[in-house]
């Protein structure tokens, strides 16, 4: 496992970068999950995710972001770091399990998990997202999508505005991001995988 | 809710603005929980975080640290924001439940959830935790101590060096803290609450 040591000012060809890091560590299981474990969503590289962060940052300057909104758990840490390219605004992540931790009003909504088959409840508190906001919705994977239609719609229960969705691996294979696409969310991910197996990763150029 | 605006290079006085934060933004809910989900652990206030991430820095300069180990869900992103301040060194969350995306050797190990009355298994992926590590392990909050007593046993499987624990916000009135201090372990809290009521918070001086 190689880390990515970037200097400080460089420019960066983000997306280069993160394609090469996923043919390096990424792996493909059977069913066509994607691993990238090592430096993503078990382990973080925390010199990448400066980088992605700085990359959001740069795809949504012309937006007036003031909230980042995420769900636990891999897309926190990713949303904490890109928050720092934004002038530092506050990061929200929806949870998954009601806690007692979690009371007053909320906005909730249905998620389907695709590979459990199950529905589940997200939740955010009403206080934290209202309609003053510009939410920029960040998350480290987009496969079917449900997760991200799950936040779409918090977001829009809220009243606030959509800066869009920033999204680091798309599953271009599976048919989330189109439909996102199609009902004209803007949506910029960092490296669209369009195809994966045992031969190696194609990605959407 | 008020941010806290920190300028650049200015020497901050990290347990006083914590406190502070706690005082103006904190609630007590019937329990003894402390709720700080305006800026801690729903929403994060990524400038009061990274205020954070240099103060531990600062605590364990003196640890040669490659690692730092989390779990999720509300520790990713101190974790995270921390790592920055330790030449970004790379960040594992350990997992509380066993995703398709978590395959391969795991060390396991039980947590009880005192809130729940349950025990449930805690797992991190034996490649990115091997006996020449040095490991810090980082959380929000610490109460009974259970969640940290896992992560520390993940890091005794492991065989790595332990560089010590750092804490956001202790409830110094459970036995989380003491029972680890009385173990040996470096234990490092920001903020530790002796008493929280109606009347407000007291701490630790």
């Amino acid at each position: 496992m190689q880390q990515l040591y970037l200097m400080c000012g460089e420019t960066v060809r983000i997306m280069e970068l993160l394609k090469q890091r996923i043919r390096q560590d990424g792996h493909v299981k059977p069913g066509n999950i994607i691993k990238v474990d090592s430096f993503l969503n078990h382990q973080m590289d925390i010199a990448l995710l400066n980088e992605i962060g700085k990359e959001f940052a740069r795809l949504f300057a012309d937006r007036p972001v003031t909230k980042i909104l995420t769900i636990e758990a891999s897309g926190i840490g990713i949303a904490a770091i890109a928050a720092q390219h934004f002038g530092c605004v506050p990061v929200v992540f929806a949870k998954k399990t009601k806690s007692k931790n979690l009371d007053g009003e909320l906005y909730v909504t249905q998620v389907e998990s695709y590979t459990r088959g199950t529905v589940f409840d997200i939740q955010v508190s009403k206080k934290f997202i209202t309609e003053s906001d510009c939410v920029l919705i960040l998350d480290d994977f987009l496969a079917k999508g449900k997760a991200l239609l799950g936040l779409l719609d918090i977001v829009e229960q809220s009243g606030a505005a959509l800066a869009g969705c920033g999204i680091v691996i798309e599953k271009g294979f599976q048919d989330g991001g189109d439909a996102l696409r199609g009902k004209g969310v803007r949506l910029e991910s960092l490296a669209i995988i369009d195809s994966a197996d045992e031969n190696g990763f194609v990605f959407r150029e």
